[in-house]
């Protein structure tokens, strides 16, 4: 554990928090099926969320100036509907689609962990999505955050250590009394590069069933390894 | 009222919010009367809070770079104290004053006018304070906001026309479906020239019993004007 007492709790959402996949191919399938179009939508769903890294890439390299993780959806949809052969949307159609990540489920075990939580620590998303991304999914899953933090404070995207140092930043915490909750080893190390404290939570069906981890990576050590929201506020004495 | 429907409000915090005149009064007393030390405390925060303006005029000049508000309430207490010959404090009781705006409480139809207005709108402060000190602001006087935005987002200070429009775009939404609630026609009157609906609540005591206004400042048209956020709900219908 780091040296300072942790303060605050950042979390990562896409994966963390809520359950991308399902969430995505439900709600394509709710836009498009409706109109006749059949598809896998967990393979479409996929496919979308593969253009995700390269398309931030693009503003971390410093290619191209910073732009809201809503408009990297709506470009990396467009190609996806071009890739699953779907075309003749309307731009409402395609905007509504677009926000499909506004209305993601938290995993069944995250309201009650950060109720917990939340009576000790100050808590706010460190994610690559932009503010009102973030508002709406919490309104949606009914979160409550003391701020919303991440990429759209920072002008760049995770893991750029700017992202990091800007969160603690605002909370006015040195980056040790901060502790970054993700589930992926990535984000957690880059975190732990800034000098901030690690909690890994486990996600093992992320990434659908089919490529479900069975057991946690134990080739990193962070300071919290959970299997849910629960055990990281047991963990944390909550 | 604005051609678009307003779906976020905006608020203005010491003096729309919270009463900063009594807290500061109350948390001074209660920081320096332990050490015998006794001044007219209302006085004191007088003139802590005319020292607000100028400091933050040297940042929208731009004779000096963004600093948080926390930093410039620090640097105005220095100059408060000394004016009024109390000196020997430590580092830690400086801080600890200087803090004192973040434990002020809200006015009392606050809390149930805010709970109201959260079912039908979006909702954040845009004050000149920065993010940990609206954080904690809510934590004290059990607030909930959508997202913190204002000043910090913006680097720099109300009125500028800048701190307006990053808070409607952090919310991704054009200025005119955003209105901004404060009991100051200038922070109003700015952001009308944004774009930005406006509602004014009126305190008529935020300067103090003596320096009540007895009535609502009918020189402004403002498309709400009201004298609690209880009446604020009533006229949004909410």
């Amino acid at each position: 554990m780091s040296a300072l007492p942790v303060q605050a709790l950042l979390f990562d959402i896409f994966g963390t928090v809520v359950d991308w996949r399902e969430g995505i191919a439900r709600e394509a399938q709710r836009c498009l099926a409706g109109r006749g179009i059949a598809r896998d939508w967990h393979a479409f769903a996929d496919r979308w969320r593969a253009r995700y890294q390269p398309s931030m890439e693009a503003v971390r390299s410093g290619r191209r100036p910073f732009a809201k993780l809503d408009l990297l959806h709506r470009e990396n949809l467009l190609a996806t509907l071009e890739e699953f052969a779907i075309d003749g949307l309307s731009a409402a159609e395609i905007d509504q689609l677009t926000t499909a990540w506004h209305r993601l489920e938290p995993w069944p075990d995250v309201r009650d962990g950060m109720r917990r939580l939340r009576q000790r620590y100050l808590m706010a998303p460190v994610s690559n999505g932009n503010i009102s991304l973030m508002v709406h999914l919490a309104r949606h899953g009914g979160l409550v955050w003391d701020a919303i933090l991440g990429a759209e404070l920072a002008r760049n995207y995770k893991p750029t250590p700017a992202t990091y140092l800007a969160a603690a930043d605002a909370f006015s915490l040195p980056p040790g009394a901060c502790m970054m909750v993700a589930a992926h080893a990535n984000d957690l190390l880059a975190a732990r590069s800034c000098g901030l404290a690690t909690a890994y939570v486990h996600r093992p069906t992320e990434y659908g069933p089919a490529a479900a981890a069975s057991s946690l990576p134990h080739e990193h050590r962070f300071e919290v390894m959970a299997t849910s929201f629960q055990e990281l506020a047991d963990q944390l004495g909550c």
